[in-house]
């Protein structure tokens, strides 16, 4: 599809061997399953310094599968940042889980843990961050906009499972994926047994249980092989383009920057600012943008706006802020420096300030 | 994965422009979303013979979503063929419908319809051939295994939705994927709604219901329009690999085919008999045929036999029976006459059987 902007939000980032590692695939004849899937699973489990790895379907796939081999039932209460994608919430709702949306922190803009009884929280590490959460409740933790962050030093969190999206829109993609990855064995054979169907291993065709058709194709892995080959160049240059963003917007008061927990190095995903003049100035920049071909995009709305039927824990003035003030602007890897300005400029003017001069410019 | 066999059971078929569309749409870092999603759901339309195509990731996905399209909810009586594959029982327990397992006809092996109060018959077209259902019942067709059969002469079944599925092993492949199809609007429209998180239009992330993360991908979507290109020429092959191998095994009274329906021209997607002599008989042909590295497979076990909680309508004598003796030989359309003489050779000599002179060989 001709895109109808000419700066997109967050496009994949060629790294260079996607293309011929696809081919590969195919002039095997190895579209469905093939070896890209282990060597992919083995690539991305060692940057994530983590035992195991499961390549599936999609983000939300890896979510529904944590969940159920963390044997989530109706009963369970699964306490879910209001302020977020809604693939957590809905992977809960596929296991019937009792769902508790919680407002988020108003600097980092992540969910406040709750430690319910008889349940969990499960921490989504928005826009490229995480922070510690009670270590007895580290079940689940969606790292799906956050590959690459460190939290104490360390690139998988404390949790017994991590989920990864790779989405068109991603740090890495594979067009569409996602991963479950943990350190316990009898996790990982579970959730690879239920994304086969839960087919028992053998020529006849049993399946004792529900299971799902969840597994990655050969060829979607043999494109994130290559995206893996350039992750820490695609991390350098969100890195760059964030803190471009930072510098450009700094002297504006009315701008508040997404704050990040002490203990994390974010991955610095997709650079996100409040703009605190509201929604109405929040959305006449996104405009502004539109208008010459710029793609950028609100935070998500707080999903008990639209879900009214999902209990909260209190009110959740945060998550209702962040949101109507909330935008994120172009970061994908290959953002040249030029369109970075043309973005600066547009947002600032529109703000109603010139743009800065640019040193040495 | 280098593949155990020599011939596998049915691998896909490169037709040509497969990894040059996948590459182009890897460079225009159209991964996800892209123009090869449209066009391929109108070419797969167009030879159905039908309006309205969606693609999506799986065919596990085309039922699931197609179900709840037809708002089956858990009083809803599903009546499945005990004897196929498990994708269509999933997605109906998916939805918590009422799965009611029926026997299959013992020449055809199709599901035998019961017109359930409260509910319809879901049929699936086994191997590559379905029958009229009641008009009253068709609700939904599974046609994963059977692309390019007629019914009365078209290719799109008098029901309200049918879906395909495009997974490694099928007549066309995209590695994992499926497609929901119809002539409904209505159906169409909810089904894509549905399959992209029940997203509202617009820049707002507003999601009024459960949804799911079922789409195809770009890349997948663009093998797919390559493999359309060849897709009467797949046909074709597995016409002539079916036929040939009916020829070879006619003699063999001991053997049975398939039978089609009358009204049936059937699509041939994986050769399959019956060895009458029974399970013990079709186990040690099939080790036969795997000591020299060819893929062979039992038929299906039939679905009551190892989900004994899920109903059943009356006893299920043909399932069993045919899920004792049958047996699927190498049947892509890539498969070689000398390699299918082999299969054929070493099937009759493990039935005791000299392989018969060939005709001018």
């Amino acid at each position: 599809m001709k895109s109808e902007y000419r700066i997109r939000l967050h496009p994949p980032f060629i790294v260079g061997n996607e293309a011929k590692y696809a081919s590969e695939a195919i002039a095997q004849g190895d579209l469905a399953l093939g070896e890209y899937i282990g060597r992919f699973e083995r690539l991305v489990a060692d940057y994530m310094e983590v035992e195991y790895a499961v390549a599936v379907s999609s983000g939300t796939a890896a979510l529904h599968l944590s969940l159920l081999a963390l044997d989530v039932m109706p009963s369970t209460r699964i306490a879910i940042p209001a302020l977020t994608f809604i693939a957590p919430v809905n992977a809960a709702l596929y296991c019937q889980a009792n769902v508790l949306l919680t407002d988020s922190d108003r600097d980092t803009w992540l969910m406040i843990p709750q430690a319910p009884p008889l349940g969990f929280n499960l921490p989504v590490a928005l826009y490229g961050s995480i922070f510690s959460t009670f270590p007895e409740d580290d079940q689940l933790v969606d790292l799906s906009q956050a590959m690459g962050m460190k939290l104490h030093g360390r690139r998988f969190p404390a949790s017994r499972i991590a989920t990864l999206s790779f989405n068109g829109n991603k740090t890495i993609t594979t067009g569409s994926g996602g991963m479950v990855l943990t350190r316990d064995k009898g996790l990982a054979d579970e959730v690879r047994f239920l994304a086969n169907q839960a087919k028992l291993p053998g020529p006849d065709f049993v399946h004792p249980r529900i299971g799902y058709n969840y597994r990655m194709g050969n060829v979607a892995a043999a494109i994130g092989c290559a995206q893996m080959e350039g992750i820490q160049e695609i991390l350098n240059r969100q890195s760059y383009i964030d803190w471009t963003y930072r510098g450009a917007f700094r002297l504006d008061e009315r701008l508040q920057f997404h704050g990040y927990p002490s203990e994390c190095e974010p991955s610095r995903w997709l650079f996100t600012m409040l703009i605190l003049e509201g929604r109405e100035k929040r959305d006449a920049v996104i405009r502004a943008l539109a208008e010459k071909r710029i793609e950028s995009r609100p935070v998500f709305r707080p999903i008990h706006e639209y879900r009214p039927s999902l209990k909260t824990i209190g009110p959740l003035p945060n998550a209702t802020r962040i949101a109507d003030c909330g935008i994120s602007l172009p970061s994908g890897a290959g953002l040249t420096e030029e369109e970075q300005d043309k973005v600066c400029d547009i947002v600032l003017r529109e703000l109603g300030q010139q743009p800065p001069a640019k040193a040495g410019g």
